[in-house]
């Protein structure tokens, strides 16, 4: 399976280090909306993105790179005109309007574009529904981290004063507990996650008003317990360089003739590298609607229209052998 | 969509008492092999499996119910000549005959016929397959328990001067600590589980040599560190009458150019009844093999083969728009 990669940030460099371990794709190019020659890859051909249609016949899957904010809404269904396409689209609330636009345009051009591949929207999506299935009176809870939310540090940065800042997430371990326990208690957003920001700021800064601008933000902070840690370039740089991130998705429920026997299901993830794990997740798509396009399936898919078979290289007689 | 149920056991209750919970479902006829007089049930009309064929144009999914030993291996093929089925069969080792064999049928008859549903194999199937599939340089690893083993506790009631047992199958924390910190250690059978037994014996019965033949009956307890206590009848049934199970599937694997990042995966259950949470899940795939058959699919599946959308009762848009 001959695999693409469009655009080469952190999603990108992960795509390219997972072909080390999905050893039947190749990947034979990476393209980019920058001067080709100022992208180094780990050997992958570099193309300039204006050129893609040349490679209309020499690539199966083509993994799209870009955020969600503003590259995928335009990225995805223009290139579906003419590829199989993945994307990790992650904003939840637009994803029904971005499935319609790159549906339409999929079947149209006889083509699979498989959006919101990664863990959440992805993974964590796939546990919340077969625990959901199989217990359908019960609640669902979804914990992040203890992780980087790049969005969060962004948001950091962005106030004055700021030089850089790094902001993670991370689950109140009683909110755990009780959910784990079966207890199915209803939790605010605050007694769920709280949020560590360490931040690095500019000499002269007014450190007070910095800590209240951001433990004040609305949505990003103000509905949790922030803490703010002041620390210098180099503690950040040594410390807080690595993406790590995870959580877990929890469903408790009911059985028996009155109720009266409880079941909790979790899925849990603990990543070193949350880019590079998304990435792992989207060439395991990208090799499942390869298959499903041969078959003679179109249109837009998410991860609730693969059957698990086709994420495997291993065949349907190998998966009944060694994993059922 | 309407559901039979075939063979009333602990199973084939639960599937009745999941109807309360699967509103889309229509439970329409229990059918035994014993008197169905002698059967009662909680309000489900009851007939005699000699008269199933009466009903081929009355039930789009029969769930078979009966044990993987001896009743699943004759009556999966029989039955999908002339239904679409359900089975739990949890032979591991020969699930390939077993799939050959029901596919030959089904695929003859036109019908669907699912076999090996339920959590293992079933759920923690699914969750090695979609784990190793993104990581596919890692290490998987399978505990199960705290819970009541059936095969282990048949197999302590067999020996002389037993009046009745119940064995748990405990996984070792210390190991479980281990793999969930991705250190991917090489576990022993003794390393990964202990096994519990609560026995009650005959009155005059040789107590030392029960408890002999428990920890050196190979294959059962021969490779385990497994306690043996005597308890009353009475203490058995009081304390030790529910079927509580659960376990954890763990996978740690590999990313990065050189390696350099770890990941855990991990799927659990922790489950109050065995049978019930069993049951669910037969209801689940059931609902999405009857839809499957209605796009024109036939032979035998596994959980693999089917796409997780189709286990749902919500539409492919609430799914997108709820769970995604």
């Amino acid at each position: 399976m001959k695999i693409a990669i469009y655009g080469y940030g952190n999603l990108g460099r992960g795509v390219e280090a997972a072909m080390k371990y999905h050893r039947d794709c190749e990947l034979v190019a990476v393209f980019t909306r920058r001067d080709p020659a100022s992208v180094i890859t780990a050997g992958t051909p570099v193309y300039s993105a204006d050129d893609i249609l040349d490679f209309k016949d020499k690539i199966d899957v083509l993994i799209l790179c870009g955020g969600s904010a503003t590259d995928l809404p335009k990225m995805t269904h223009t290139l579906a005109e003419h590829f199989n396409v993945v994307d990790s689209y992650d904003t939840h609330a637009t994803i029904p309007e971005h499935f319609e636009r790159v549906n339409a345009a999929a079947e149209k051009s006889g083509h699979i574009a498989m959006i919101s591949g990664g863990w959440d929207p992805g993974l964590f999506s796939i546990a919340r529904l077969y625990a959901s299935s199989v217990l359908p009176e019960g609640k669902d809870y979804t914990f992040w981290g203890r992780g980087v939310s790049q969005g969060h540090s962004d948001a950091i940065r962005r106030i004055e004063g700021v030089l850089d800042a790094r902001q993670y997430t991370v689950p109140v371990p009683a909110a755990l507990e009780a959910v784990r326990s079966g207890e199915c208690p209803d939790l605010t957003t605050r007694q769920k996650h709280t949020r560590e920001c360490y931040v690095v700021a500019k000499e002269g800064a007014d450190l007070a008003r910095i800590e209240s601008e951001i433990k004040n933000m609305p949505n990003y902070f103000a509905d949790y317990d922030t803490s703010v840690t002041f620390i210098s370039l180099e503690e950040l740089r040594e410390k807080h360089s690595a993406l790590p991130h995870g959580g877990s998705v929890i469903r408790s429920g009911k059985s028996g003739l009155t109720g009266e026997h409880s079941h909790t299901v979790e899925f849990s993830l603990s990543l070193d590298s949350n880019p590079e794990f998304t990435s792992s997740v989207l060439v395991a798509c990208a090799r499942a609607i390869d298959r499903m396009h041969k078959r003679g399936n179109m249109g837009c898919k998410t991860i609730f229209d693969i059957a698990p078979a086709d994420l495997s290289p291993l065949s349907p007689e190998e998966l009944r052998k060694t994993m059922l």
